[in-house]
């Protein structure tokens, strides 16, 4: 049984309101050079002051040693387990939430390259020479115009950042059970799209129209001439969080991937600008419309990714500055914590533990006194697995019943 | 989905090695008249500063409160979980392995005591008097002369210590779904052999006909005058390690157990001596050759066995004073821990959860400044099960990719 079944089984209402607040990639690393954490550096008096009233812990989004993607570490912090067939978001669904679009159920979206090939059709460049995104929408535009009817369903194309697109096939019937187009090598023809269930062929075969056309408008380009496909997928079955936990979900975040995450997993996402300010201001103007809150702050991750820790410590002290407003709205619970650690010194996303803290009336009082990666070793909620979170919340706001009598 | 087969699929290619050193039991404990643990107790200022300048953790072999023989203790260090089905190793599989014997897919092995039975064939020592080994040697080839053609296979007898010894069959389509010949009790004959599966009707008449030999020719032995079977085994269809994660693994152990486990799961097994000096001496000579390095160090467990507080003392001081020369060869990734506890106090394994040391280029630097058991309960690396060091090793050597996008 999934682990949000038996919570499911056990929810009942109450009034009080959960906030989960969600600092990117917040976990770093101590080194050698890097003796603090981002997060212990900060100077974060209300994160302090909360950390000394409620528990400390650490989560791992997914498994010892494995390094989430963005996807895979919402999933689990909304009380999916990642690593379950459920939870599987394909690479085609994630590039076309993060562009924001809306998807429907049985839309099939592949992230899209282009590329560029010699006069035989041999690939010599699989990302086009990484052309700039003005080029891509260029491009884009003229793929699209060449689409025209297809058999079996329609295709769009929208253009991303450099050479990548989004091709999203609509229509009634689809499947994604179809192969990459990608072969990964230079000096060989893109390949052909195949269906690897007999229920796609299809769908195969509307793909293979599609890129045909497709391939014949840019033929002319001098470097985006082709393009190649992969991770052909569609939006996982979910069991959406409402019907779960009989709570209304607000989402606000200012990123498109964030947003469409939360939007597949059945939370309202509302308008929201991308920083604190403009989330707490969304926040605050519904405060009366939702029970539980995902707040998604993305800076901390970028300066991750940047390997700039001033920049992931400015966020922080940020966000400590602007926790009054939202703590003056009265959230029963409050969980600071990230989807994954992105360390600085990594400039990337890694596997370490996450930093969680937990403000709520019946949290344990441990002896941390700082939200920091270090005291959080020590602290009352353990070490635990992200997607274990939503039952920690839903029992501090006293959504569930006692299991058995 | 088995873990391996999550990280499998995340595999890719680095040029880090690892180096997993395995001070066999080395967990211990603090009791009220054994104040410090040998690894707290010993001068160790090479894994001190190791600790100091990485992550301690804690691993448990099995689940809470079970205590691993050998086979299970190593297999989860391998990355196996050792209560899944997959990972069953016979007894009889694993006292071949500890003769050092070379098994094939097909065999099935048997752990054999020789035993003692009156004129009425009633049994009145299980382990005929646990007869010297010298004397198991000569009963064996007594027994192994009269064997002589058998139907459908053949059978071969090993000595071991004393009245122990292995029984192998060797032959096409064997089975290994055979019952065991001891009784467990005095007073009665031994039982004979059935199989439990009707696909193990031929290897039992092959099993029944060479017992009846043995025992014909071994009756006018004074004490070793009967043979009882248990465990009857076939070597586990693991996933090959190099298979699973793309890596070449050597082995250096000195002891045939931990050699035949290691070559079960696909490990090139190097020649070896026992003591940490000749092990140092195989993997320097065999740098170039692996990915990954199992070094098995076996006194900490036999003085652990023998209640020998001074002698593990002094085994984990042997080691710590070698390690410079491990260091030397520059492992990305160095882990160092058990495969289980063996306190002193106990004469024996334990289920105690065994101190892992982590020295990476990406470990946090946790509080942590010697190597023992108190010192790691505060860890970065917490508490985790054995069969998820793999992963950890892998990640910290860069050989993981992201999991989803």
């Amino acid at each position: 049984m999934h682990h949000h079944d038996l919570l499911s089984r056990l929810v009942h209402p109450a009034p009080g309101k959960i906030v989960l607040l969600v600092l990117d990639g917040v976990g770093d690393l101590r080194t050698a050079t890097q003796f603090r954490t981002p997060l212990e550096a900060a100077n974060t008096p209300v994160l302090d002051e909360l950390a000394a009233a409620g528990s400390l812990g650490r989560i791992v989004p997914v498994a010892t040693g494995i390094t989430p993607g963005s996807g895979p570490g919402h999933l689990a912090l909304f009380g999916y387990d990642p690593a379950s067939p459920e939870a599987d978001i394909g690479r085609g669904i994630l590039e076309a939430l993060g562009l924001g679009l809306q998807l429907g159920a049985g839309d099939v979206a592949a992230r899209g390259n282009y590329a560029t090939a010699d006069a035989a059709g041999n690939l010599t460049d699989r990302r086009a020479g990484r052309i700039p995104t003005s080029e891509c929408e260029r491009v884009t535009a003229k793929a699209a115009a060449a689409l025209g009817d297809l058999p079996g369903g329609r295709v769009e194309l929208f253009p991303g950042e450099a050479h990548r697109f989004v091709f999203l096939a609509r229509g009634d019937g689809l499947s994604a059970a179809l192969s990459d187009t990608d072969p990964q090598e230079l000096g060989v023809p893109p390949l052909a799209v195949h269906a690897t269930e007999p229920e796609a062929a299809a769908t195969a075969a509307l793909v293979t129209e599609a890129v045909a056309r497709i391939e014949a408008a840019i033929a002319d380009e001098p470097k985006a001439n082709r393009v190649l496909l992969r991770g052909f997928s569609r939006l996982p079955a979910l069991p959406s969080l409402p019907s779960l936990y009989q709570m209304r979900f607000g989402a606000f975040a200012g990123y498109p991937l964030y947003r469409g995450v939360a939007s597949a997993c059945g939370m309202e996402v509302m308008p929201c600008g991308k920083q604190i300010g403009e989330i707490l201001d969304a926040v605050t103007a519904a405060w009366d419309r939702f029970d539980f809150f995902f707040l998604h702050v993305k800076q901390t991750d970028q300066a991750g990714e940047d390997g700039n820790f001033d920049a992931k410590v400015a966020t922080i002290e940020e966000v400590d500055a602007a926790l009054p407003r939202l703590l003056a709205l009265g959230p029963e619970v409050l969980a600071v914590t990230g989807d994954h650690s992105t360390p600085a010194p990594m400039k990337g996303h890694s596997w370490h533990p996450v930093p969680l803290l937990l403000h709520a009336p019946h949290a344990f009082v441990d002896d941390c006194r700082t939200f920091g990666e270090s005291a959080a070793i020590a602290g009352h909620l353990g070490t635990f697995r992200s997607c274990e979170l939503m039952g920690l919340l839903l029992a501090h706001a006293g959504r569930l019943q006692k299991f058995g009598a």
